[in-house]
């Protein structure tokens, strides 16, 4: 069988510009910009037309490449200087995100024994593919793990936009789905629209729908009746943090799922890499929990929906505990019980 | 104490027209419309400027009799084959809102007796305004019920727009948070902002700060995040339809809510008139679920907030079964438990 699957990608690296998905303008236009300096990239990161902290990381690596490739330095020296102010400038795009600082510090250690600068720009520019490759190698094995737990006909409800568009390729819970399409397994996917800021209605949908997955919209009010009457045998969501005991933030609204999923005896899934966990938090208590603008709420699209002036709780992630936590699926397998051991065994292989 | 509070209503008899709040147009606007013809009423309702069905029951009996006011007749029969025009005219407004006919003929059925046309006259206009007594009345009633429930100081969850302005007055799961105001018991109400229509976003919080009561706006999926970071002590929400058995159809999101409650047992209440009890319905199962245009989930305020084609199932109501009920709520008083012979009882007394 051919593989004609369409999945989208939020980065690809083409040599002298970056090709990148503008994900402020979907689901209604498909753009791709060329982002051909590091003013651009750091642009893209800080309007938030790409998101997902992979696919953020990747594109800061590639970013950083790009800018290399192009310095016109007499030494090494010289190069290694603009090289750390360039890595800095692009660290301050996004100050909370940690994939942005860890591809950016990979890319600088790289080259610590660099000999030359045409060396140190190959090495660059390899070492920001090679992140984006392992990304994918990863969103594929939690794709291929993820896939055990399911069978043909299944339903599964997913919340947000854990997807390809948000890392290298795959995406982490909807990881599944795309190589479940690849192999003719059959899955009917229902995409909780995710409010405040609709990822799972602007994006989830827009890229299930490119690769021809059945994916139906719903609100986030109407997964209990939609687990009840259309059979929903599953939940699988993403993460953003698991601590050491297994307690998992994720998108607000994310709590709610897993105690529906406990109350009608189907299993909670969480996929999520090893690079999202936090062993030095021993329970999601220590987790501090944004709150966003206000606006985010009474404001959609800029049209005020809510009385000017009302009182507004935004919470942008919750903290599902544990023990709602039927199975947490990463690179490296699945961890369904115990979590605190195997989460600590699978950080001292 | 003087009773400043502002309660907003929706329907207003001012001898010679009414006056309606424009439902439609909140938050934004808070415009007061004249009807003063049977057409103008007509319109109010085919175009939704009035929702919730005592609203429009008590709209509808008021056109009937002010259009009844207003017709140049010679005999009593003459007036009554008016009268029942108008009454079939105005029926046709919302085909399945059950208490626009209820209204209807409680008011036709007034003037069995009639021995002038004058009499008739009065009578219609008696009725009219004795149909929103008794909703009002009812309406305090289940406040006063309800908020035995409460206690200074309460965290109080709810959904949709049970409210002053779907009633005559009060409303049913909003009145004990006006009563509690009045007597200066202070509660903290958190509105659920119920997509897909965002009645609780557009409704709820601008009635409830009308009267300065203090509401918070919450999204949907943020329901279990609150229950766990703010300490709401209960959950209260209307009713659509109650079944024999207790079963309640609502709003569609609030079976999700009643299945927190359970989890982080806290009590769940739901507030109802006697009339929103059909007891032909052995059980919520019998209920037939509406399922409404795709546009309310992909599009909001015109604007398209979801991929071109996407499939969607847009669910209006759901059904929460009767042992997540902690009490229903009627002006004839709590019931608790047993909910098939308490509601037979309230019915044979």
């Amino acid at each position: 069988m051919t593989n004609t699957l369409s999945i989208p990608q939020s980065v690809q690296w083409k040599d002298d510009h970056i090709l990148l998905l503008d994900q402020q303008l979907l689901p209604h236009e498909t753009t791709y910009l060329e982002l051909r300096t590091i003013q651009d990239v750091w642009n893209a990161i800080v309007s938030l037309k790409v998101r997902g902290a992979p696919a953020i990381g990747i594109t800061a690596g590639f970013g950083l490449a790009l800018a290399a490739q192009n310095y016109d330095c007499e030494t090494l020296q010289e190069f290694i200087e603009k090289l750390t102010k360039d890595r800095d400038y692009l660290a301050g795009s996004r100050p909370t995100a940690i994939n942005l600082f860890w591809a950016l510090n990979r890319l600088t250690n790289s080259i610590s024994n660099a000999k030359s600068i045409n060396g140190a720009v190959t090495t660059l520019i390899h070492e920001a593919i090679q992140i984006q490759l392992e990304d994918e190698d990863v969103c594929k094995q939690i794709g291929e793990h993820a896939l055990s737990l399911f069978k043909n006909g299944d339903k599964i409800l997913t919340i947000c936009n854990a997807g390809s568009i948000a890392t290298a390729k795959y995406g982490t819970a909807l990881s599944p789905f795309y190589l479940a399409k690849e192999r003719g397994i059959k899955l009917e996917i229902y995409a909780s629209e995710t409010r405040p800021v609709l990822q799972g209605a602007r994006l989830t949908t827009w890229e299930l729908m490119q690769a021809d997955i059945d994916v139906t919209l719903i609100t986030d009010s109407m997964a209990a009746h939609t687990i009840a009457t259309k059979g929903i045998n599953a939940i699988i969501v993403g993460a953003d943090r698991i601590t050491a005991n297994g307690d998992v933030a994720n998108k607000i609204g994310t709590y709610n799922l897993a105690i529906l999923a406990n109350a009608f005896q189907i299993p909670f899934y969480v996929a999520a890499p090893l690079s999202t966990f936090d062993p030095t938090l021993s329970s999601g208590q220590e987790i501090p929990i944004e709150e966003r603008d206000s606006k985010e709420i009474t404001h959609l699209n800029g049209q005020q929906i809510a009385p000017t002036g009302v009182k507004v709780f935004n919470p942008a992630f919750d903290v599902t505990p544990n023990e709602l936590v039927t199975a947490i699926i990463t690179e490296k397998g699945i961890i369904d019980s115990d979590y605190s051991r195997h989460i600590s065994l699978l950080f001292n292989k």
